[in-house]
């Protein structure tokens, strides 16, 4: 099985590798990393800096290809249209084609999301709109071969879906066992929605600090 | 705030991620990965290669120390004397030394966890009373300075905990957002102790495939 993940500069570290994490625990899985060059790839804090093997061009096919977010780098690679032709192109042949966070949008300027429910960061859900998609409030969401997940850490959830989708559940059952993800976040919240508003807040502040300005975010 | 990962060869990259996608949030993190000899790491799948931008020798002290697991490579790290007393030196400065899944076993080797509550990934539980540790079921505890996290994904929830002690409540449950770590997994398990006996069954043979043997797995 063969399972093409997407690095960029500035990509979002757990948006990567919580879906790696299960990802990699199918059987006969083979995960590759691409860039639109190979080599050093530096995570959206530089201190963390992973390895592309390969090269998009390289790239002929994938059983899985993953579009990793970030906090603002995504805004760059939507506008790189050698890397879009890529996923355009790598998406033909594959059985799946999902997102993490902000890579939705990345898959959305492609034109992959066009009439289809669709979900990333809830900062930016409703950019989503611009490419046609219909932006929904799920953890993850399935339409058809594409599956979207919802920020960050929920690229997580939507992986041991997709495992259980390919494997079964009993699978998918073994592989939480075995990356023991049975959360209990020390606050209990359940959603985005029963977040306190001050927090909400104080996250846009952040956010907004991180990247400057950005438009688009929703309040 | 400098915060110093361990990396080493074969290292689980969630254990790694999880906590360092919180932990980088915190204000003026300045976030080290070293290693024995600094370079191209392997992940435990070894598809994916992080970068030790640093080696253990030239990290004179740390606010917060983490150590990571894997599954079968912590067992080397455990018996080398060199890194061990390398933990121990740089734990003597921190502020916090936290450690994920088997990450827990390599604080147990080097002597920091003797009469002290921990906890580590469930199918190695046991091995912590080889270190005079009092093994617990938790998905993280805390005993003075030192937090040990179960498997895996458990370092983002203590990482969580350990971002509310450093900054306050407010700003863990901001983090939290900016994370959108609220999990569903697709099978509502609550914990290790609710997880069907075939299940179980099915993740240990599957570490044993991996890793060969591992006489010291409690069934």
């Amino acid at each position: 099985m063969k399972i093409i993940i997407l690095l960029y500069k500035g990509f979002t570290a757990l948006d990567v590798v919580g879906p790696y994490e299960v990802l990699s625990r199918l059987p006969n899985a083979e995960v590759k990393f691409a860039a639109k060059e190979k080599g050093i790839i530096e995570s959206e804090y530089a201190s963390m800096k992973m390895i592309a093997t390969h090269s998009l061009e390289e790239i002929e096919s994938a059983d899985i290809l993953m579009i990793p977010g970030s906090t603002s780098a995504f805004l760059q690679v939507m506008k790189d249209a050698a890397t879009l032709q890529h996923i355009q192109r790598i998406h033909a042949t594959t059985n799946w084609t999902i997102s993490v966070c902000t890579g939705a949008i990345i898959l959305g300027a492609a034109g992959l999301l066009k009439k289809k429910a669709a979900t990333t960061h809830w900062a930016v859900l409703g950019m989503l709109s611009n490419f046609e998609a219909c932006p929904v409030t799920e953890r993850y969401i399935q339409q058809g071969k594409i599956i979207t997940a919802a920020g960050v850490s929920a690229g997580i959830d939507m992986a041991l879906h997709l495992a259980g989708l390919i494997e079964g559940e009993a699978y998918a059952n073994m592989v939480q066992l075995v990356t023991e993800y049975y959360p209990k976040p020390p606050v209990n919240i359940p959603d985005v929605a029963a977040v306190p508003k001050e927090v909400k807040a104080a996250a846009l502040a952040f956010f907004k600090k991180e990247m400057g300005e950005m438009n688009t975010m929703q309040p």
